[in-house]
């Protein structure tokens, strides 16, 4: 496919808990403007989409992003150019969570977690959304707590039975972490176990690869070519991080490791398929829809880079043995500066060339943090 | 010194913020009868004393625990057998602080924070304390966020007012982190950041270690002779983990560590010195009064252990460069089983040999659920 | 089972490459009395299954124990009172290997490393073993130098190869190493890696765990419980690091570690199965046969205590949610002192019980040193 | 300075030990045509200078690089058109030094390592090199094996010693290393322990940063700018890593890293100063000189990016708190195609504009390799 139509075509999905305030456990700042609603966080993402041209969908997180009317709010989001992505299960917020939700030892905490994971089900059909996406902050924190495997098979019953109730056109996405918020196991820590439970599950469980989410040191890209060759992966959380699960905006930390992950995707063509690239990032200290915008175009610059690679060449030295002449194809697409293929790409869409001094220009931040005064700004509800 | 007599003689400090709610980004989960009061937090905090023997003073944090009048709370305190240890400045918790305290890049806000910090140094006055401990949840986010080197000099500028404040028998404990809540830069990683700024403050600045703040691999206990052979070594924020700062008890997540940590602190002739060892931890999910006997106790039995170390036999065989026999004589002491010595010494103290059961059996959990109903329970308010 | 009996049955596989000298790629110090041949090599480790008792195996490494003739080599074994025990292939020292084995780009190179691994089951075939032990060092150490993929590919199909070469009796057991030799990518770098190639090759094919080969922050008993779970855990390389793969003597670095993971096999039943322990270190700085030694006893320790949890009560206590009551229960086996227990075990085996003591009183080490003269000392070759 | 007057002003030193064999401990790969002697491989740093222009220097490592006479050396190296740079002393590949060097228990062994050390000052003195570039492999594998605390105290004495005999004009580069070849205790492990025995020695000793040395997740770039505020960084030895000390090119695995050292460096003013920018690498599967020049051009390009940084405007979105502006001028220098830029340079120094083409056109590589033939190739001969 021709590398501006890969461009234009590109779909990344925007998170509506990124408009929200962020922080850590030792202070959420907030920020003026900020989103009260569901409603309000679409129409940021929105903001978004119409700047960049490629985040025509945002996820929505249950219970933040609960509401009476789902049909409301997906007629809502499309009155504003976007669709409703993939639906992220929360069953770590309540109180009854303590020590974990389907893993629990408690099994009527476990029916209230599966009963919540079925609510969302529901709600992608009310919205259309194909995706489950699941994160289980299950875990603990001290050896001997609760039994590993015992917690393996509630949480293999409880993925069975929210399984079953999926639609045809449906598919689970399982989510790994490596700590936290658990700090001694979690339950679904590495891809291996989440790959084993979607294999015992069917095909319409896949993995999906947070790239802040393992342990120093891991190869993401291998476990993305390894998860493309087992047709098990269903996308991405994307971010990045330094140290651990940080949160930074996608390709701030090291962009060459978003490049060589974006080029295992590519180089598998599955850049259009069905393997959805989302963002998942806290804007904790910078604005939020400008942090979302410069996010979606670090992924953009890195899926430029990696579709101007020269594939033929790459293999034809691989193939050779001649390991600084492969590197040399990788690394010359990488050091390409794509920036003005991009700007050309954006106004053949009919957008402005830098989507970042277009928001800017556009006046909406300041309109927000006029308009967004009184009610209680959205976050986590830590 | 007699290993009992040393036993009964240590001195472990409490963190007040310890009894409060405390938990992740991700959800702080609540338990009945947590404290309202830094009156309250003392309480308790003198309970784990009255059961234990070795926690006669409890460490505040400034503004968690402020209240109009220190002199009242002091003698609270000592009402119950307990003295007020280190003031531990909180600089993090406004929304001037959004780009750090004394680092950040507008001179009012490090006003602000400088001014916090003296008056944690006239709360010393009031109460006696000799530890000013300084942590600093600045730095940034993103690459060219700020200057690194400029952020530097301003820290040295906050510092140095601070130490001019101090009283003769005052010091500052500077502590240092690797990440959290900065995701790029912290202002003051490692020991040698911290090192190098006491270095320049002058003697009754030191370095203190928490034990969670390093990078993975991190040889703690190597730190810790190496600061005490500089005279820098100031204390100790002891908890345990298995991957960041997840502020288990102590000695929970490795054992043995706690055992070399604080051997180096016994084979140093430090253990009944200015070394403060204090607590810093975080009872997520496990009750907090309970979880911080336990982390006495843990504490206590690396202490036994490494008293019982037979230093002599240990440095005839390091001598001899006899790998397997210096290190048998480690793993001798730490393979004893010491919980009958510490039942002895408790009971040798009037106490009861096991703080655990005697505290269970005191009714005083359920009390404080009963009647601490109501009110603002206390927590880090993030 | 009764703990003495459980303790009494245990079997440790010992390497035969512990017993040549081992070192870094700064510099391999040679020691006196070291093994020059295979026979010698199998002398020593029947003389750590003299004092200990419990090392009634060893394994060997093709090429470095290559013989003409192994039905020789095994009566000599069974001559000294042990039988050879795992065979470990290697196709990582010829230079024909620079860029991978089984994984190489270059197809003649693989015919070589398959033709090499079908040597090994003909060599167990000769032996009786039942295991075959693969670690591929295949990997690449730029971005860019060969194609993930198309290296699984090549994996799966020499795999396959092989496994279908296997008697009914054997088992190939397939271990993971996330770095070393290779710098960016390993072709089998984690369980989950290893996991997917045994599914698809079928149930004789199963995972190993070298504990020495994950990345920081890893808990290795989870992938114990998750790979029991799934019946694909075939066994264990037994050592200790304190930052990569350090080959320190198992239980050296972190006991309680090591104790974790027993639980987890004791807990599943699994002590006594095919679940084999096997010991993978390098004796660089300490004797290697005390260092063997020593290493057998620090597992034996590990599993006493596992064997002396109270699992109903930690049962009772994880079912109630009683978080610190059931890290208590675990607590409680971990820090009681298991050498008396064990010293009793092995006097009711007609041991010595203390087999360190016993080894250095035997004069072996004297004698060995004194004959082995002359001759080329057993190594890795590198 | 202009920027282009800065890239060709740029000194990069070679180590000589890149152009012989190298390897890990599980196997050296020898490629044709490598050095057998000290004086081939300055012929093969030399050709790297050739088609660089900017590597005008070779380090030493005694005794691998030990000649008779080594005012014939200078000028065999000055013949070619090029320099002796440090001396790095090895005092780690001798049986002596199994426990240690300066560090070690044995006097007698410290005495000797005194001695080397100070014969390096004498080749100094014969070749006009101002470093003594210190690197220990010193520490311990076993907990309690020797004396942090003693150790350090042998250390002191041994710089203090070697510091004296030190020239007015010859300086101490201190290294240090997080683990490998110890694996419990490296006697230099971190950059704070290095500070502390330079601010010991005094204004003649420095601290070296070799970017592969760091646990997990430390900020090198920090590192570097904490020491050049206080004056003593040294100098760097460039590699690069995925995992430990894996000696990849430099800016091979992270070039927005190695981007944001030099960054530091020259925003601080000191690109071009005494901070020595030296190669410390292996190329253990690609061909060396190749390898070596590729690298040189990832430091340059490194370099014009760093020179590209707008200081003025991201001084002024530093001020203003600006944080998604500052980090983007940042980003706008990285994300420059830096390379006709240094085609220009090139050209302008006379030389090819690409480095790599010109030298596979140069004939040298088939040359060496049909020459050196017979001998012994060098190695590290661990």
């Amino acid at each position: 496919m021709d590398v501006k139509t890969a461009l234009a075509g590109q779909r990344i999905e925007l998170p509506s808990w990124a408009f929200g305030n962020s922080g850590t456990r030792f202070k959420v700042f907030a920020q003026r403007g900020v989103p009260r609603t569901p409603h309000e966080k679409i129409a940021d993402a929105a903001t978004v989409h119409r700047f960049t041209g490629v985040a025509p969908t945002v996820a929505l997180h249950i219970p933040w992003d609960r509401v009476a009317d789902y049909a409301e709010l997906t007629k809502h989001a499309a009155d504003l150019g976007v669709g409703i992505g993939a639906i992220n299960a929360n069953v770590f917020q309540d109180d009854d969570y303590v020590l974990g939700s389907v893993c629990a030892p408690d099994p009527r905490v476990r029916r209230k977690a599966v009963d919540h994971l079925l609510e969302c089900v529901d709600i992608m059909d009310a919205t259309g959304s194909r995706d489950l996406k699941l994160w289980f902050a299950d875990g603990t924190n001290y050896p001997g707590q609760d039994s590993i495997r015992e917690r393996q098979d509630r949480l293999a019953e409880a993925l069975a039975e929210v399984y079953r109730r999926l639609g045809d056109h449906q598919r689970i996405l399982l989510e790994y972490k490596l700590f936290e918020p658990a700090f001694y196991t979690m339950d679904v820590p590495d891809w291996g176990t989440a790959f084993a439970h979607c294999l015992e599950l069917g095909p319409r469980a896949q993995v999906v690869v947070d790239t802040g989410h393992h342990a120093p040191g891991t190869n993401i890209e291998f476990i993305v070519a390894v998860l493309l060759r087992a047709g098990r992966l269903g996308g991405f959380d994307l971010n990045s991080r330094f140290y651990a699960d940080d949160d930074l905006m996608a390709g701030a930390a090291d962009p060459f490791q978003l490049f060589r992950i974006v080029h295992e995707v590519v180089s598998a063509g599955a850049l259009a398929s069905d393997v959805a690239l989302m963002l998942d990032q806290c804007h904790n200290v910078e604005p939020k829809i400008p942090g979302q915008i410069r996010s979606v175009m670090n992924v953009q610059e890195a899926t430029a880079k990696a579709l101007l690679v020269d594939s033929e060449a790459l293999a034809a030295a691989q193939r050779a043995g001649d390991v600084l002449g492969a590197n040399a194809v990788l690394m010359d697409a990488y050091n390409t500066d794509v920036r003005p293929l991009l700007a050309e790409v954006r106004e053949e869409m009919g957008l402005h060339p830098d989507p970042m001094r277009a928001y800017a220009a556009s006046g909406y931040g300041e309109r927000i943090a006029a308009e967004r005064v009184g009610g209680r700004q959205a976050g986590w509800g830590a």
